[in-house]
């Protein structure tokens, strides 16, 4: 895979000085620089892919600080991955950038390539264009060979459990950034790094009887679940076990928390459908149970969700 | 992979419809519609990775026919991995619209599936947000341990060659596109329906010392063998040999329609540099020959090209 010539001022040398780096795998037999990139298979494991993009005025503000929108994008393309319990391996990057901007795309490629190091990814591809902000990127992993969990399997009997913490975090922080409220750290934490739960993903793997990753909202991504199930199934939520945001309860009052909660986007936390008497890692907390299916289809403290929250969250706002 | 809810009307709807299809291939355990894809790997294979963008107002023209962008689309891609020798395999899909148009999603997935068809592709996953007219794909390909086309290993005493003909034609429909001539059929033909030298690319394994496809003007791309190549080298061009499309000499004089063949983008044929005396594939063109370095890295029958030349062609014009 190569970055292609465009009219970017330097991109050449803004390929070379920015994205080009030493393989950190040596299963990557040639990188950034080529036709395309080209990696040796493991023998025994599958592949698991994704694409996921963050488009400015869409998915972030318009005005974007560079290493927010880095963190976004590689943390919405690895939750893909945590959520089948895949290994991270490698990312290309499609860029689209209105100008150059030196120190902009200095700041977003050096966090790009941080958390790439963090997770244990090589950039071997990319495409860079001029046009309005926006990046994709395709996140590529693997699991041994039948092991990756999908979103069918919940089944009645089943527990359903979250893995990561703080949800609201992300939908709070749109009110801060529309000027309804005032800036707190762990929202702002929550929208500008989301963290993907690739350790519990990967401790899931022939657990988890099936997985979700939460970008648009629990309810909205419970309903994908739910749809997949073996047999009819109806999905009971407690709320005292909801694992809410810091000061979300005390800023909204509990019944917006809960819409927060529960049907606000990007929080990228896990959903996982697990048989009961296992022994679950220690980060999740289990919010509900399965029961056999009913008319409601997703019960909260025993009474039907407002209808509006089944509609899941809409990033264009 | 999956496709993510937006706020595009009946999005479910749209990508059930418009992108969900059985897989053509046993090797996709799971596509479209889940977190992510999963495929399994052959051994003794490498696995092949390109991915390329298509932004309206840059690639094309703001207002862009849908089957004329899904051409373009799969061809930029498709075109990376010919230069690689590699067989298509899958391909990620991610779409940017400004609004939900049916009539377009239809005419553009309809063209889109059909090229996938035709190329033995399978579409795994992708994304769709709502923002400005774009599109980026990624494409995976598959070679034979060891046997991937780069771009380096020119080496003086071999021929240059070019498969794919029509040379110049793409960038002739952009004076059609901008009023300044009279349309072509075949220059339309080369601009809205790259055709991706595939069938070459594989037969050009074991053969080609180093290969590139021409998406940012003959010369440019010379210039990254070059780069590449095992010592000092200069290409010697003879304009005789250079197959220019369909009426480009009769129409601009033959020095504009050199220098349309020569530094038009878009033309995604490919140029190889194979040692003399093997049996090339008949489809191939004889355009030059490497010789040791000289001052001058390409000279056309004989003479260094003009500096203008050298820089490339601008996508954005």
């Amino acid at each position: 895979m190569r970055f292609r010539l465009s009219s970017l001022v330097n991109e050449f040398e803004l390929i070379r000085t920015h994205f080009q780096r030493d393989p950190l795998d040596p299963s990557v037999v040639l990188g950034v620089g080529d036709d395309a990139a080209i990696v040796s298979q493991l023998s025994d494991y599958e592949t698991v892919i994704s694409v996921d993009s963050v488009v400015a005025g869409r998915h972030v503000p318009q005005i974007c600080p560079p290493d927010g929108f880095a963190a976004r994008l590689l943390g919405r393309g690895l939750s893909d991955l945590a959520a089948m319990g895949a290994d991270p391996k490698y990312v290309l990057l499609s860029l689209t950038l209105p100008t150059f901007e030196p120190g902009w795309v200095d700041h977003f490629a050096d966090r790009f390539h941080k958390l790439c190091v963090r997770f244990g990814l090589d950039l071997v591809g990319g495409d860079t264009s001029r046009g309005p902000l926006s990046a994709h990127i395709t996140v590529i992993g693997h699991v041994p060979k039948g092991s990756a969990i999908s979103r069918s399997g919940l089944r009645s009997g089943d527990d359903l459990w979250v893995f990561g913490s703080d949800l609201g975090g992300a939908r709070a922080y749109l009110d801060v950034l529309d000027g309804l409220e005032s800036n707190h750290e762990v929202w702002a934490e929550r929208y500008w790094r989301p963290e993907p739960q690739l350790v519990a993903g990967l401790s899931l793997r022939g657990m988890a009887s099936a997985m979700i990753d939460i970008s648009d909202g629990l309810c909205q991504d419970l309903f994908h679940l739910l749809d997949n199930s073996v047999g009819s199934a109806t999905v009971k939520l407690q709320s005292n076990l909801i694992p809410f945001c810091d000061d979300l309860v005390d800023r909204f009052g509990l019944e917006k928390a809960l819409e927060y909660a529960l049907t606000g986007g990007d929080d990228y936390c896990l959903l996982a459908s697990i048989p009961p008497g296992l022994e679950v890692p220690g980060c999740g907390r289990r919010i509900g149970m399965v029961v056999k299916g009913e008319s409601a289809r997703i019960l909260l403290d025993g009474k039907p969700l407002p209808s509006k929250w089944q509609l899941g969250w809409d990033h264009s706002r």
